[in-house]
């Protein structure tokens, strides 16, 4: 039963802030706060089209497609709707095809708009759906973890894995519309809490220092999950990341810093199979190794080692990796997409704020492993 | 075995000409005559890379896949091979995932350059595997058909097929160069090179009256395979293909003229299955019934269908379309990309040398296709 604009009109318009992503004729907003999908203005102004089709999973589905579906009902003639199953493993062809075969066999055209409603897996499997079906559809990114909403929702980063390493396959496709309700969070286990808390930990050594001091004065009201706090700390992320994007929408050069602690980390993921570890786990981990190699390689006192660490292990993450062995790690670590010509190639911290690309030689990424496995 | 450059050097350049597709940062030449694939220069001054990939077909590969790799072996480190099965019905999931097994087994990295030796199949898919692999490498069309030198490998438009439709997962990624070698269409079964010159016809009535003129009186030479006549239908047909391009590379508008025919065209693909007929016959046919279509509709005389239908017969192409009912050539025109809201959108010509888009009822179709099939 489609609800009257009337009726969903009880958001605090003051708790919503809009962030733009600048990319010329690919800009967005990035709308952040409570009540931003009960809010009539979240769904309005979007392209226009025959049909909507929310792509969501098992867990999410049950508690908000349909109050999506109800928002967009007045905005397209139909609203579809297609489930997958939940987790990182089904970050799959097979996923992939089984929306392309919905938005198929229901004859939609290419004006289709998609809306990804879910975390990273839905929002980067939507998108790339969204960037090859027909050529490219127009799709928006519904974020419900904090994850997505401070990560993967933003930037137009889209695809699926591959047996053979993570988000192997894929585009850049941006969405024309990102909307991160506060609210959702509520409902967010607190390991997805966690994971996600990894991403916006991220954002202070790599690219704002006073942001990494706010983040652990705050992480009690973090984990409470207050307002004002997650307000800020997804606001301060999405910020950081937009001004990272554009200046880098494809990843020739500053983008890969987003990256920090995402080299170990997917090696982490693969090596034990997607699903075991949470991205944001293997992430957090991740990056208390490239904290270490930035320490190794001389670029940071080991101070910076034992602060972060401490910080990843107070916000309920992993710091210590699994004993995968050194030639393991390596292995996954050589397909990684920012490696060239076989040489594995590290986002490590160069000052408090400030990152950068490096290789190491493998003995010292064997010491780094050696100092945190187990 | 690597060939030295002064023994690839007995091209004649005077029979080389290039035309510029200008899209700004993504612009490439084509490269167009006979001796282009001996020729150094088409080989130098690419994106440099630690590893080449040429993915060819069972077909092609025997013939020009040893020249191709030792023409590549001095800029590349390593020059490695997916050798996929010939044929519309493998342009599929599973010979995309094949060209990313080997991709990845390889360790390929994101700067690795793809070469698409073979026809439109492979240039679509070789193509769609480079828009996705790591989200996105270079790639090189070196297409070794008439069709995929006129039409496929110019334009940046890459798919794959899916059961459900010809073309519907894909992406616009363009080339970084497309080398037209005009001698290896002697090797062309009749067959194929037929099909090529439905796409070579559908440039007169679409953008070029005079062209439309030429190809009638050229086409005994042509069919002959006389290589001044080859260079001009070649290169004529380029031409308009980047201009069309430039003006409208992502298909907003445009750059839709530049499928007269296909809509009919993929109807009968889909319907007959994939394979059965060749995509240029497909389209040839295709161009009989839309210029009928143009006919009924009011825009051109009675004598322009005869005059479209006696030239695509004389190309060796089939003009009587295959019976398969009215029902079922409207469900797979409305799954057509061009389709919005279920109303089914053709290419018309309007003047010739001039085509627009235009609707149909379902009845006149029917006629249409009355007046042609069996």
């Amino acid at each position: 039963m489609p609800v009257s604009a009337t009726a969903l009109a009880h958001t605090n318009p003051a708790l919503v802030q809009t962030i733009q992503i600048e990319l010329g004729d690919r800009s967005y907003p990035i709308m952040i706060g409570s009540g931003v999908l009960q809010s009539p203005s979240s769904w309005s102004g979007l392209p226009r089209a025959a049909t909507a089709v929310v792509v969501s999973n098992l867990t999410v589905a049950p508690l908000y497609l349909a109050a999506v579906k109800d928002a967009l009902a007045p905005h397209y003639a139909r609203v579809l709707e297609v489930v997958l199953p939940d987790g990182e493993a089904h970050k799959d062809w097979h996923s992939l095809n089984t929306v392309f075969d919905h938005l198929l066999a229901q004859a939609c055209d290419r004006r289709t708009v998609l809306f990804a409603l879910g975390g990273g897996v839905i929002g980067d499997l939507t998108g790339f759906a969204a960037a090859c079906y027909m050529r490219g559809v127009p799709f928006v990114q519904v974020p419900t973890t904090l994850l997505a909403q401070v990560d993967s929702s933003v930037g137009g980063k889209t695809a699926v894995n591959h047996p053979l390493g993570k988000n192997m396959i894929g585009a850049f496709h941006q969405p024309v519309r990102v909307l991160c309700d506060l609210d959702v969070l509520r409902t967010l286990p607190d390991r997805e809490f966690s994971a996600g808390l990894a991403e916006v930990i991220k954002y202070g050594p790599i690219a704002d220092a006073e942001f990494l001091d706010w983040i652990e004065a705050q992480l009690p009201a973090l984990m409470a999950r207050e307002p004002q706090a997650l307000l800020h700390a997804v606001r301060r992320s999405c910020e950081i990341k937009a001004w990272v994007v554009g200046q880098d929408e494809r990843e020739s050069g500053l983008r890969a810093i987003l990256n920090f602690g995402h080299t170990f980390g997917h090696a982490i993921e693969a090596g034990l199979g997607y699903g075991e570890w949470l991205h944001g786990e293997a992430v957090g981990c991740g990056m208390v190794l490239a904290a270490e190699l930035s320490h190794r390689l001389g670029l940071m006192p080991a101070a910076f080692v034992t602060r972060l660490r401490g910080l990843v292990e107070r916000a309920g993450l992993p710091v210590r990796a699994p004993d995968l062995g050194v030639q393991r790690y390596l292995e996954w670590m050589r397909v990684d997409k920012k490696a060239e010509g076989g040489e594995i190639r590290f986002v490590v911290i160069e000052a408090l704020g400030r990152a950068g690309l490096r290789s190491a030689p493998d003995a010292l990424v064997g010491e780094v492993l050696a100092a945190h496995t187990g």
